[in-house]
């Protein structure tokens, strides 16, 4: 039976400091609404999608900020939306900022199956940016400031007969996150984003080379692992701060198939067979066949890069 | 002193069965003046310069194939190439086949230094294609066959104050490869390749499609370690069989900064300035900061993709 599915990618316009995470939840649920009527069957949300982005702003005392985080999930704000996906059927991503019983900070997501469970949390591996306050960049980016390295390693689940795997923004830029998982048979990566549309160090590096290193990323880790993949962006203006759109869905062969059109609240919709997948992972990407493990070492034996010569 | 540097792509023409190394040499040192008038100081050959690409063809006994192959380097029929880019104080590198006194088989190539000393020799480690004769496909490929996987790791050499290295045609869809020399700070990758314009099983997979493959491989490759690449075609019409040209330069923010116009013998040019992979290094790409190799263990404990959900 070929394994058919309408999949979206949910856009996220910017959140403002003072909205409440109902309202968000409620944007949500909208675009959760549109998605079923459309034939959705799973559905994806950008990264750190109830809040505005907060690491742009400087507290000293990083407990300040400890009210963009969430406790549990779901809870009593994002239950109406684990209800109504329940109701649709339909299975969702999402990205949140967790804080856990024992005091941990890290930028995570679920994958909800659909009957609301749980079903995988990933902790984004790769934080970009910097802990402390750095006066020479245009703008702070303090996501080392606020959040641990996340602990979970790249996981997969199979979720409507489809192997499901998240990477979280900045990790979409690192082709070992994209090869932990195709190396788990991979078939859809989600992906959620906040990404500035400027470069904070570079004044020539606006949102053109910004949203052609994103999609240059996401494209590049599909076609080497033979995998579907939906990058998810809030965007917009977010407190006075513009981050680029430029949401996708991308084929097994590395190609853009659906892509968003503004910088709003979006859905984006497209029809993914995955029995597409094995095609590229039984040729050019059959690991089996061509891989040289024994020829990566310095990979997983060197973190930072060595000049010996 | 800023290490800016002009850069060439030597593209060759098909070459077929009938030619001989020399009249093949005679079009490269053609190819080598034009680069000198321009400026080039280091000039880049495809893979498997000197000869046709011979594992499109199928013979039972392998060493019948070994008159494709070089005993040693140089050579009479090469010598005369690197004897010209000595006069100029040229760089170079180039691939051919390669056949040890051992009587081992490798897709090799070297780099060449403007004293006209080897440097570096790499054997390609990311054979594609397959060993036996197999009906199906509309044309063979045999590397698998002819050659065996390159025993050298992937290597960097400091050559014209440049950290350089070289991978070969297939290896370019790799990470794991750009990786491995990112992590000793390559700044200029060299590649090579042969690349039949049709997926010899997948009718719909013409030169469109495979060349957004191949510029997305290298783009990308660059853009992730922050490195300049150039990467150059043997293409166009080879006893009967077509392969892409395509040949670019591309800078380490993973642009395309030069192109081939056509498919036959071409030299594309660039200025490079070295100093400008250091910006990518120390930020977004800087290793030491934002890696996990912790979280990488599959890429060397697993060959083979693992499904386990």
């Amino acid at each position: 039976m070929p394994r058919k599915m309408i999949v979206g990618g949910a856009q996220i316009g910017g959140i403002q400091k003072a909205e409440t995470r109902e309202e968000v939840v409620a944007r949500m649920m909208k675009l959760m609404d549109e998605a079923h009527e459309k034939g959705v069957e799973f559905l994806v949300y950008p990264e750190m999608t109830l809040t505005t982005f907060f690491p742009r702003f400087y507290v000293e005392d990083r407990a300040d900020f400890d009210h963009w985080f969430e406790t549990e999930m779901p809870n009593a704000a994002t239950q109406p939306l684990f209800d109504l996906a329940k109701k649709y059927k339909m299975g969702f991503t999402f990205g949140y900022c967790e804080l856990t019983p024992g005091g941990q900070h890290f930028n995570t997501s679920v994958i909800v199956d659909p009957e609301g469970g749980i079903v995988l949390k990933y902790r984004k591996s790769h934080l970009p940016g910097h802990a402390e306050y750095e006066a020479e960049r245009t703008h702070q980016h303090l996501e080392k400031r606020y959040f641990l390295e996340g602990d979970t390693g790249f996981l997969v689940v199979r979720n409507q007969d489809v192997i499901m795997g998240n990477l979280i923004c900045n990790d979409r830029r690192w082709p070992e996150a994209w090869r932990e998982l195709g190396l788990q048979g991979v078939e859809l990566v989600t992906i959620g984003y906040n990404t500035p549309s400027q470069n904070n160090l570079k004044a020539e590096e606006g949102p053109e080379r910004r949203v052609y290193h994103h999609r240059l990323s996401v494209c590049a880790g599909a076609y080497q692992n033979s995998t579907y993949a939906v990058a998810v962006a809030k965007s917009g203006v977010e407190d006075g701060n513009h981050m680029f759109a430029g949401s996708i869905i991308v084929d097994p062969d590395g190609f853009v198939i659906a892509e968003a059109k503004g910088e709003g609240d979006e859905l984006i919709t497209a029809e993914c067979d995955f029995d597409k997948c094995a095609f590229g992972k039984s040729t050019v990407f059959n690991f089996a066949m061509h891989r040289r493990p024994e020829l990566y070492t310095r990979i997983v034996t060197q973190k930072a890069a060595k000049v010996e010569v």
